[in-house]
């Protein structure tokens, strides 16, 4: 992880290089920066061999990670589970189903950790002590979580009205949470006045580009499990739209690197809500570009972008690869929150359910095909959206404590929870 | 993991050998079973290099786990993060101090996921079809994802009043959940009656001797981690008082097996909640026997079990090996959760406040040395005892999105969130 592997930040529009400073646009075109590596250098050490030596965890993937020296935040984030999901690919009708469960990745149970780990110990490197971002709820925790055990000074915005364990869950970590009258856009423009005003580190506006690289070891890690190939088809939720280009950019540059048994074929497919379908609106209408939602209605609130940063690269991709885009219902979104928890057994947050509802039309429509590998990206964890589920599950029955109350019950039969869906 | 490895169970009391079916005392003493290996098999296969090359996750120690054939549930649990804990060590004055942070544990949340995997696997094998359990929350969780992963039936009880994530977190999964009036005793007496009336396997019933054996995985993954040594002392919440002496015997057998750089002289020190201390108070007063405690009540619902199972033998443990045991108060459970977050960004559930209370207190008395190596488990997560905080942390304040209401916000102080313990 030698400071020359990576080599600037390049201008997605005009290629123009940069320094590799706390900067996320082009000054030419307001084109978004992207980390450009000497692949060539990077080969060197990052062998699968190599790998198979370090630890289970995002950092094993380090020559790819824009982080010059060692890093200093995160370094147990990621190495979370791919499971291969019979139980509900027979249900689905599918041959190869995956689950990555990012519900579980430490230390604030999101994806969001991969990213932070990245932005923070590069605003470690550039001489940050305050850092902050812009927030849906995930990356609120993440950013207290990592800062607190890092020892920086964390300032997270978030729009009024998260769920109590996306709020609680940043505030826990002695953050500075201050929430924001207005929807995640109204957020973010305030964020990169404050980014510019105080001059401190906001790791999705002036460290964006490092920060947006972390989301590629969720696609190393992908790749490696399956023994070292790429999957056929990728279901991805998408709010910014970030994440699922860097989960394809992870096999590109594997595919680069030599390090794939086979070539890169993977279809990427996004996933939204109806309530906020900016990038599933472009790829179905095939727009030009990306017409924002203004005020975006959605219990899925984590992926309530209404004007995604990165939507325009994310609808190309998609079409691009061959892949397609849907948005579903609220109703949808619950209905297969409980059916991924009642057949897998992972409880993941409503974009969990956003993602396994539109992988499922997609199948019906014959958009994903069934004998293909599918994986879908669990990116959040059920216990951070309880407000989604309360009023849709049964609560228990109380019984006193004898076996005659027990017997009953059962003769009556314990409500079971099945999934309407 | 040949079936020749476990020879049977063997009663802790008299020392008599059981077939290894669902059974969990003896019919001679009443004494409890526990499982028994054949080190010497055990051994051929058993070691550091092939771990090595295994999967991270707790079935790399597949050979001190009592499934006879590959395991078919939990089979991505454990592999949890080792934490070097600097920034809390340095405020409490100690040398060397790690965090295992079963928190993040996959699929649930707590350690638990390790002592189902163990059971369930079992349960598979034994040929249940319904399974269940008597819990405090957390194995409610795993016992629900792990069976439903399974596609085996569960039935879930608790007693009433139990905090909102773990009610969730039980019925998500399709679980039969009932909750009982009463505390955990009733409970568990309850589903004693139960098992034997219907024939199901519950965990921590009828199957409990293999379930048990599934916290040494927690033990086996620390002393891997710690580059094959047992570290000086450990500090664990304690409910039945089972996960401590199975982190303890974890160390030992890996001793016996020639495993460990350096002898056990690891010090075991137990942590309870004030409102339910039936084990450290046996500890504190060097009592013969375990007094029950009948009502309990405290925040740290998931260690409130009056009659624990395995509190004389965990109070006997503690005393051996030269550790202690303390409790402490609902408000320095709460302190402490926000101090660990704060200083470390482990968000654990109110068993994690205990744990780092009781540490607190033993360091302060003397009775953790500074200078040895120490580990606390954090065994839970805080997603799930959000009630326990609610009221205790500032909410955030609401701003319209102007940089001059931001400034102004600075100006004043945002609300700092810091821990007063
Ligand atoms: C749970 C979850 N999934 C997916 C996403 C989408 O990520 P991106 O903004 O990179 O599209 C987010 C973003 O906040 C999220 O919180
Ligand atoms: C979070 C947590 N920690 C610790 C324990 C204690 O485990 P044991 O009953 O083995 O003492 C429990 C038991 O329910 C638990 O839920
Ligand atoms: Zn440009
Ligand atoms: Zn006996």
């Amino acid at each position: 992880m030698s400071g020359e592997l990576v080599t600037g930040l390049k201008c997605r529009l005009c290629g123009k290089l940069y320094p590799k400073e706390a900067l996320n646009f082009c000054t030419d075109d307001f084109g978004p920066l992207e980390v450009a590596y000497d692949y060539e250098a990077v080969g060197r050490t990052f062998t699968r061999e190599a790998i198979a030596t370090r630890p289970r965890n995002m950092w094993r993937y380090r020559e790819l990670l824009p982080v010059d020296g060692e890093p200093t935040v995160g370094r147990h984030v990621g190495g979370t589970p791919l499971i291969r999901a019979d139980r509900l690919a027979k249900l689905l009708g599918v041959a190869e189903l995956y689950i990555k469960n990012d519900a579980v990745n430490h230390p604030s149970l999101s994806f969001k950790d991969r990213v932070v780990a990245v932005a923070l110990s590069k605003a470690v490197e550039l001489g940050f002590e305050t850092v902050g971002c812009a927030s849906t709820g995930n990356l609120a925790g993440s950013v207290a979580a990592n800062a607190a055990a890092a020892g920086l000074e964390a300032y997270v915005l978030i729009p009024e009205g998260l769920e109590q364990g996306k709020v609680l869950g940043a505030t826990i970590y002695g953050a500075k949470v201050v929430a924001v009258r207005g929807n995640y856009d109204h957020v973010n423009r305030l964020c990169s006045q404050i980014a510019f005003r105080y001059g401190w580190g906001f790791v999705n506006v002036n460290l964006r580009p490092f920060y947006a690289e972390g989301s590629k070891s969720m696609g190393f890690e992908i790749a490696e499990e399956l023994g070292w190939r790429a999957p056929d088809q990728v279901v991805a939720p998408m709010a910014g739209g970030s994440l699922i280009g860097k989960l394809h950019k992870s096999f590109l540059e594997l595919e680069t690197l030599g390090l794939l048994n086979g070539p890169v074929r993977t279809k990427m497919f996004g996933a939204q809500a109806t309530g906020c379908n900016p990038i599933s609106n472009t790829v179905k209408t095939g727009a030009g570009k990306v017409k924002p939602v203004r005020n975006p209605e959605t219990i899925a609130k984590s992926l309530a972008i209404g004007d995604p940063a990165d939507g325009w690269f994310a609808s190309k991709l998609i079409r691009e690869t061959g892949g397609w885009s849907e948005d579903v219902s609220d109703d949808a979104i619950v209905d297969n929150m409980r059916l991924l928890a009642e057949t897998e057994g992972v409880w993941a947050e409503t974009a969990g359910g956003v993602t396994l509802a539109v992988a499922r039309r997609l199948i019906d429509e014959g958009k994903i095909d069934r004998d293909g590998s599918i994986v879908l990206c669990i990116t959040g964890n059920g216990l951070k959206t309880q407000e989604a589920l309360v009023d849709h599950l049964p609560r228990p029955v109380v019984i006193r404590p004898t076996l005659e109350e027990f017997e009953a019950l059962v003769e009556a039969g314990v409500p079971a929870v099945l999934a309407s869906a």
